[in-house]
């Protein structure tokens, strides 16, 4: 089984990404807010089956672990009462497209994060999509500014209550910033990766993991800048005296296969432990074309996975199924629940 | 011949430091800027021969090209004036340096850059380091607000007058932010590669050297996190309608080889076009410990270089001196003269 971390609803019909633009607005003009758009199951259906699944089929992956579209969290184009309500409106909406296709698709949320705003707010919200939708993890904006970075980093200690409930819960984070405001970061090319090699930097330098021993969180695109800069990395953490990153880091941060290149995959998977690496793709997201270098398309990551000599079947297993099973605690039996409901 | 191109000046005397932050404190206080303190040619000669000199004898390396210290130069800390100042001391300590030993350093300037301040302002620094103490190139802070990111990106307009004087004086420079005083951004472990990154984005997004077809730039860290992620930068530039990155931007931008572990170097060499390659390895700095899975230094670099088996002797001295004689114009003829300075 092949089970695919890190998708999201790039493909949701226009009307759901259209309200947010009039609540946007509607919230600068003082106005009240626009009554969420009706959605039907064909318009789900038409969107996730000429995208997210076809592509599944193409490809031969089994289960995306599916989240609303990152780029359109974008907690800094509102305040937290509006993010309440539309991380509710998308999540529900991922929570439809599981009911359609619980086989294919298992659900992550949104939180209703916000600049400034605590994060133990986004508890409750939390609580609701792994509790009553059957979510199995979330994604958690290190910077909700959007490029601007004016929030703490995340070993600060506002951040520990939203820990604690996902130890509760027993679901992991994927760090993930949102789009950007600031004009010196192109989203995908550059936030998206700073964001994932900073986060990891603050959990060098603090102290995290002995708090929260079986927190788990995912970085994502391959762990940003850091497996390039291993080497940097475990020197910097040896000079500041903290332990080797395998004890410091390693079993509570993992990262995902979101390196659109051969070469790039390979170097993953030569400094980061195989227990460590997911598989991803992030497909339909931020590099939709054909690489004319290979004739296939760059975010076809698991041909990537497929074509690193040195794996053996195990450890290519644990790339592709075992290692999301351990990270996401709820998803074999969450998928059992679902699979049940499909034969029902 | 092997031209480490990205050295700093990091063992200054501590006197040189001081002054600094006297200057800092008297600025914040609406004092008088204390006097520039007296450095003798022994104390320069011990920080050099203890440590950027005896590096380069243990690692048989025969020149750096050595700017001030990246890190102070913290151009947020104080305003456009008070960096003038600033800049000119570090930067005749610099020339004090080549001056005592003319084989082995080669000078790279330090601008007087400010948050705000309007960059054209350097141009009197930069030229006065070029034309009368002989520097080679600049290193050139994308980020002045010192993690705030509060500027414009590189390609903004603003920026062209000094790309017009480092054209016009054939010096490239390097891509360097400074401290960081956002407690998101680790310097050397976060802020140091997302600056790298995010202006190698800027730069595939916007169309600059169509503009400055000669303008050469050096992003340091091994081109942050941009090699690892090749794949995504050739299909978000291909998404984007942009030209082939190899027409687009590599004849005019270089990446060092400040990666701290042999899979990290190898990548580079594998993705990056032997000739947009330099040899760097930015010691005394970022990390200076021994790797204990080698027992050499992290940021023993050129043993990574001798390490990539399939580099031809032709290539290795590309990278080990003949790019960074065509990247810095200026170096081979200023070199001679400081070589004809010491026979004399």
């Amino acid at each position: 089984m092949i089970i695919d971390c890190h998708g999201h609803y790039t493909t949701s019909p226009q009307s759901h990404q259209d309200w947010r633009t009039r609540q946007i607005a509607a919230l600068r003009d003082g106005a009240s807010a626009p009554p969420r758009p009706q959605i039907s199951d064909d318009q789900i259906r038409d969107s996730i089956e000429s995208g997210q699944l076809r592509i599944q089929r193409e490809r031969g992956t089994d289960l995306t672990i599916f989240s609303p579209r990152a780029a359109s969290m974008a907690h800094h184009e509102a305040d937290a009462a509006a993010n309440e309500v539309w991380s509710a409106a998308c999540n529900d909406l991922i929570h439809r497209v599981c009911g359609l296709y619980p086989r294919n698709f298992i659900g992550v949320c949104q939180l209703p994060q916000a600049p400034g705003a605590d994060p133990a707010d986004c508890i409750p919200e939390l609580r609701r999509c792994v509790e009553e939708l059957g979510f199995v993890g979330c994604n958690l904006n290190p910077d909700p500014s959007g490029g601007h970075w004016s929030g703490p980093p995340m070993t600060d200690r506002s951040w520990y209550p939203l820990y604690e409930a996902l130890v509760e819960l027993d679901v992991p984070a994927m760090v993930h910033v949102s789009s950007s405001c600031n004009p010196n970061f192109h989203a995908t090319g550059a936030h998206y990766i700073n964001g994932d090699t900073s986060v990891f930097m603050q959990l060098l330098e603090g102290n995290l993991f002995a708090d929260f021993p079986t927190l788990k969180l995912i970085i994502p695109h391959g762990g940003g800048a850091v497996p390039y800069h291993w080497g940097r990395y475990r020197g910097l953490a040896q000079d500041m005296k903290q332990p080797l990153l395998t004890e410091h880091l390693l079993n509570n941060v993992f990262f995902d296969t979101c390196v659109y290149h051969q070469p790039g995959a390979e170097l993953l998977a030569k400094v980061i432990p195989v227990k460590n690496i997911l598989f991803a793709s992030e497909t339909i997201g931020a590099v939709r074309g054909i690489d004319p270098e290979t004739g296939f398309h760059f975010d076809d990551t698991r041909r990537y996975i497929d074509g690193i000599p040195w794996l053996d079947q195990h450890q290519r297993a644990q790339i592709f199924e075992g290692n999301a099973r351990a990270v996401y605690g709820r998803l074999s039996s969450q998928l059992e629940r679902q699979s049940a409901l499909q034969t029902a």
